[in-house]
């Protein structure tokens, strides 16, 4: 609990909304008649309007990735450790945005909300998405509060894609694009391990089809089950046998089907956590439209061609240990983007922390981000653009 | 369906059981006071009865590894690609014992056997077993069929486990261990896995704690899962690749959530192959056998001492993609034999299959079998022991 609140935090923060009329046609070629995204700022927006950051949010993140709500908060936003007054991503100089994208359960339209079109929540007839809806979205949040063009958009993981559709989609209105632990398309086994999780939900008798809100329950132990896997891939082997190894909970086997290791303790813990502050509809939709992302299959499969018309600087980052998006899958990104003669720079963070990594405060990640960062910084302030 | 049984082929075979009525006390402290196992030979036990190989199966197994029980089976034992006459281990020149485990689900004792205790269905209640416990048990089965000493004793997985712990356990009762594609202890990585895999068990609504049968049912969502989830990780991101890539099965998304991308559907299938044919308190206690297993820890953790006492020789085989059972799990066990002076033969096998590719016909795979057993052959018959 924060009694004084750091002096390199945002501090308190308010969320905020907006609520959209014109309606919006999706990539499965449904339209949500009207949305309201929520979102929250930190630093002040110039006067060019050229310093604004965008964040991305990956999976189970939301609009809410710095500050408190409350004094009385145990923990700050999501991702507090990279956002704030002389932090890698500077709240002095950046004006910074954060929402809670489409489809989510933190406030902005989704699955939990009312269908204007019957009054009746949404539930699993809310339409699936696709990253560039969550883009397009994006792109009409910015217009709402008067930018044109990003000083620079950043996002991990699921949030990496959006940011690699948001330079595809939009060219022109994004100076850098900060890619991290990322890939340009699911393989086949991150596709699988998706499946596998909505299954668990699917499969659960509490899920009744999504419908489970007619039904007054939620269905816990698929969600439990589906974090317990996703938490499991994002850690690696090496981060769990350093924070976990074989240690027994009781010092000893007891022969019994009850948690005996500590690493099934923590993963119960986990999924237990997120099954009671996560809407599993929610989770089926986020997972689809990971599976989906895939740009450059509008162009035959050619990423270089895909990325050809990009006009912004790239910053691509990945970490060793990250299995479930492998360096590999970064580099795939870097080398398209130095076919297509683009301007990019990569580095591949030493890290024990699998996929995590991208969330942590690692020194050498921080460092090539307010690097980055502040020679966008310096750029917009020197030219009023970055 | 083989029309005609292939010349290679051990041919059609013969379930033989044997039932133990000397009690068994397990790792637990529980006693099981009488039990069978069921197993199959292929090839004949010579005069001296010194040419024994002992197949040892993994979690899914069971002990049709070879040969066709009837001239209509579709598909020949599970690792009939090994065991035959001039296969890599020669059914001309060996005696190969294959049995189901305690604990199995295929006819040896397991939950699905009467307790005679209660004359009950066992179910929940058949004790947890310990990969020593097997060993016990396969010891038992040796002397009934008069082996004193196996000229070898194969495995790959936990199969692999069990290998080990007999020339642990019984280091003059074999001459030779190959131990496929496993692991001296598994990592919190592996635990984590079994873990969901039993969540997803323990968690449908049709596992009654075990009870299944008194409801009439059987927890086959929760099976499918499990087996999805093991299936997943037994391929490597590479194979998957191959295998499915990004295919779709209807050419198209459909932004629905059945199953889009052809990967989805062959886990599916795999899934519910699975959930039909296997008992999920037996998948319960064969992955818990699999997270106690570690020898070292009678010794302080320290694998050198603990595999001090071994008299037999030793061939690790790993394969270049395992991520389950990585190639450094099977260099642990051969740098602990090195350093306890054992003599140990070593090869990590290139190839794309991820863990599956244990059970399958790699040239320089099997080669590297056949060079090793042919030389275990040929001492068995000069001087009467391998």
């Amino acid at each position: 609990m924060p009694d004084v609140i750091p002096d390199d935090s945002v501090g308190l923060v308010t969320v905020q909304e907006h609520h959209f009329t014109e309606p919006l046609t999706l990539r499965s070629g449904r339209v949500l008649p009207e949305y309201t995204l929520v979102y929250e700022t930190y630093g002040t927006l110039n006067a060019e309007r050229s310093n604004a950051v965008l964040i991305c949010h990956a999976l189970s993140g939301d609009h809410h990735a710095a500050g408190y709500h409350r004094m009385s908060d145990k923990k700050p936003g999501w991702w507090d450790n990279a956002f704030g007054p002389g932090k890698p991503i500077d709240t002095n100089r950046f004006f910074v945005v954060s929402l809670n994208n489409l489809g989510g359960c933190a406030g902005s339209t989704g699955p939990l909300s009312a269908n204007p079109e019957t009054g009746k929540q949404y539930g699993p007839d809310f339409p699936i998405l696709a990253v560039r809806d969550w883009v397009n979205s994006q792109a009409r949040l910015a217009d709402a509060l008067g930018v044109d063009t990003w000083a620079a958009i950043v996002g991990g993981s699921l949030g990496g894609m959006q940011v690699l559709r948001w330079s595809i989609q939009f060219p022109e209105r994004l100076r850098n694009a900060v890619v991290i632990a990322s890939a340009p398309k699911l393989s086949a086994q991150n596709i699988a391990f998706n499946e596998v999780a909505r299954q668990a939900i699917a499969k659960d008798p509490d899920f009744h089809e999504g419908r489970y809100a007619d039904h007054d329950t939620i269905p816990k132990a698929g969600l439990m089950q589906a974090r317990m896997l996703g938490h499991l891939t994002y850690l690696s082997d090496d981060a769990m046998r350093q924070k976990f190894g074989r240690e027994l909970r009781e010092g000893k086997l007891n022969y019994s089907f009850a948690p005996e290791f500590q690493v099934e303790s923590y993963l119960h813990y986990q999924g237990e956590k997120f099954s009671t502050r996560f809407d599993a509809n929610t989770y089926m939709l986020m997972t689809k439209a990971l599976d989906y992302f895939d740009p450059a299959a509008d162009y035959n499969g050619d990423l270089v061609e895909c990325l050809g018309n990009t006009q912004c600087e790239f910053l691509v980052l990945s970490f060793t240990t990250d299995w479930r998006f492998a360096p590999d899958r970064s580099e795939e990104i870097v080398r398209a983007l130095i076919e297509a003669d683009k301007p990019v720079s990569y580095a591949c963070i030493e890290s024990d922390s699998g996929h995590d990594a991208f969330l942590l405060p690692i020194p050498r990640y921080h460092q090539m981000i307010s690097a980055y960062m502040n020679r966008v910084a310096d750029a917009v302030e020197n030219g009023g653009e970055a």
